[in-house]
């Protein structure tokens, strides 16, 4: 009975294979191994002489189309422009990493990460988030200080589920503050990060709660507190900033003998404080019962999502679900530092693919018309034999640094090229022909309003950019 | 002997063999196998147990600093607003395809590209380029035309080289125009696209040679042209644009006779007159010995080098080198369309990597400062106790669209406040203390002329939007 072997990566595992069946002595083992040898050789071979029947995509994955990719640069923008405001610096890391730097990190996420095949040099794995490769960086350039943004793709071998809007392939975008500095500061600039985002998009109500690692399950489970109380905490350093929130947690005296949660809950206070003076304390929730997944985190976490209306009932269960997250991790650059140096960090990263899957979803909805170009005139000609004259003219226009189009046809009729324009959007047309020939000038065309008007050649360039600028 | 295993790429696999191994039903083999699964599994688990004792990134990658950063966001910036000038719309595919999907279409290239692991799902490659995914684009959504864009991470896993700037993961700037049209226009069009952004960026001369693929091979090789007589076709092609050129080939009868490179010559006739209307002939070279390596070229074929002026003389062999190329390239869409539909392109690809590699050793010799933030407003205060004060009043500017840091300090000095203005080139500061509370003020400051004004609370958001417009 032969064994299941899939497809096997190298053929030099294949050669080893039959190497090694080749040394064994038994007939009875060669002949049953000859027939493992051809299958690994036949199935190795396969997929590399196929003809694909049909084109696929990678599993969990997608392109973005030029709709997408408009939504998506929009958003992008905002969200960048939001982190140069807080004073971040751009970083950019390779897709991959060698395995060693990312294995230890993850712990029990190491089972999703993607690896490269052993070529015969070193083994690398695709980076699973962007927070591992910015610790490794700042213990490799030895900083003790950074404050960066870093958006791009990861890559995680989860089951996709597109309903979900989970792939296996998505853009992040992370905003971190590296160092040693005074209690909560910059842990609340990265909350009033994250309200600043997500209001900037309108994306409607959201929340962010709050918590401190472990701060709950120290206080319930090992200490005993009653959950009740424990949630009822929450809501005194929220809510009651003038009670001394110590003397509420000295009446209880289980929690005031624990020194972390005392400790957690203190520091919850100042940051309240901070936020308050933010002016963000509106959208923010201490929910003592907020676990985070990833296990790197040593003190403030938070998550933030969006609370669905009654009007957005309809929508997927996508939308309540986490749109941005982080949190406070001071021991992970110490584990790449061979010394041990301890670097601090807090950070936060926003869930940019459900977003984008939002805003599709209610572009889709709105039906409102996307451009997925910017294009802003379109050189026309109603007769035949002109395409020299439009290419001329297509010429200065982009050396004035105008965004213009033309047929890629020798004589186009006049009807198709208005047609174009009409699909895309495209502001105006200047239309040249025999008549604007000899006298001179050239046609500019609204083609919302269908309006024309004869203008001198040498003044086109200036009277569009005055139209443009206008609109 | 024990054979050279190295590392094993799978668990699995090592657990095959000794599962083959146990079947084995010789002692001798037994005994020899069992060494051989040892080492198997041992090797297996070498890279995951150890702690690093150094730190790395993989051969061929870097990282991109701050700095780096800037520029690279400044020449993107260019190079997008060229092609969206051009009408392209965006697209983004993913960083890996189906290794099917890859292998067929790049020959000896194939040998160069970076695997996945076989994790028992699809076999998967990372792109080699942008060309090949566009082209799968294309077939899987069956579109007969489209004008993109692309700007992206590729990777090759070639022999890197920091000198002359070869890394194994690279950016590239893509444009192409797919789909049947008459002919020649969309491929000036590229041209003219090549040449807007070379001489955009201000790296100097540059020249763009332009040939037809295997024309001069046609010519000399296979036809027996005299080679000097085929670099002269080139020029009459480029300075003889009255003279008719058939009249010149058909001169020489193994020119005439020779139908392809009639075909290519007569092409590059029709694009030298588009390429004078589009007035960028003075950068173009038709030049008969330019190769391509990539053998899906199916038309003609352009490449950009700079051109060293005397002062460059001293930087690195690498300015002298290829900034841009492309051609057209017919038939690769149909090798992926099952039915062979044939969508023609032609394209061109930016070679953004050099590009940064020259900018960056020009903004080296010259010296000049790089900011790496866009920071416009420092929140700073000469007293202890007034971190609340700049909490509330960042968070002011923030709200109004202004770029603020402070320190995360609760009480800083004024001296590293006002340094770090400096450091940075923030141009402004904004002073609050014991004095400016009193009076109901803040100190506006310039950092680089150290002048300082007393600016009423509420007209502050105003005064600092002004003074930035002014600069």
């Amino acid at each position: 009975m032969m064994p299941q072997l899939g497809l096997l990566p190298r053929r030099a595992c294949a050669a080893l294979l039959s190497q090694l069946l080749r040394r064994a002595a038994c007939n009875h083992a060669v002949g049953y191994h000859s027939q493992i040898v051809e299958a690994v050789l036949t199935s190795q071979l396969k997929p590399y002489q196929k003809k694909p029947n049909f084109i696929k995509i990678p599993k969990g994955t997608r392109d973005l189309s030029p709709k997408q990719m408009v939504v998506r640069e929009k958003i992008l923008d905002m969200v960048i422009s939001c982190f140069k405001r807080h004073g971040g610096k751009g970083l950019d890391t390779p897709a991959f990493e060698l395995k060693e730097m990312l294995t230890e990190k993850y712990n029990e996420q190491s089972g999703l990460m993607y690896d490269l095949e052993d070529q015969g040099g070193e083994l690398l794995s695709l980076r699973y988030d962007l927070t591992v490769p910015f610790a490794r960086y700042l213990a490799m350039n030895k900083l003790k200080k950074m404050k960066r943004y870093q958006v791009g793709k990861v890559w995680r071998r989860e089951s996709p589920s597109i309903v979900q809007g989970r792939y296996r392939e998505f853009y992040q975008c992370d905003f971190d503050i590296a160092g040693q500095f005074d209690p909560m500061i910059p842990d609340a600039e990265c909350l009033r990060i994250i309200y600043e985002i997500l209001s900037g998009l309108q994306l409607g109500d959201f929340l962010i709660k709050i918590s401190w690692k472990d701060v709950r399950h120290e206080m319930v489970a090992e200490k005993g507190l009653a959950p009740e109380v424990a949630d009822r905490i929450g809501d005194y350093v929220q809510h009651h900033g003038g009670v001394s929130l110590v003397e509420h947690m000295l009446q209880d005296p289980r929690l005031s003998q624990n020194k972390q949660a005392l400790e957690g809950l203190g520091s919850l206070k100042l940051l309240s404080e901070y936020l308050t003076l933010f002016a963000i304390m509106e959208k923010i929730s201490f929910d003592l019962s907020l676990v985070r997944g990833l296990d790197y985190y040593t003190g403030v976490i938070y998550e933030a999502v969006l609370l669905q209306t009654p009007a957005q009932a309809g929508e997927d269960p996508l939308n309540v679900g986490s749109v941005a997250a982080g949190g406070r991790y001071d021991e992970l650059v110490a584990i790449f530092d061979p010394n041990g140096h301890r670097v601090p960090c807090v950070g936060l990263s926003i869930g940019i693919e459900r977003i984008f899957h939002i805003v599709e979803q209610r572009m889709k909805t709105s039906g409102k018309k996307v451009r997925t170009t910017e294009t802003q005139v379109f050189v026309a000609t109603p007769q035949r034999n002109f395409l020299r004259e439009r290419l001329k003219l297509i010429a200065e226009l982009w050396d004035a640094g105008i965004k213009a189009e033309m047929l890629y046809k020798n004589n186009p009729k006049l009807l198709p090229q208005l047609q174009y324009c009409e699909k895309r959007g495209i502001p105006l047309v200047v239309i040249i022909g025999e008549e604007e020939q000899k006298e001179g000038v050239i046609k500019l065309r609204s083609v919302a309003t269908r309006e024309e008007e004869a203008i001198k050649r040498e003044h086109l360039v200036t009277e569009i950019q005055k139209r443009l600028s206008q609109s």
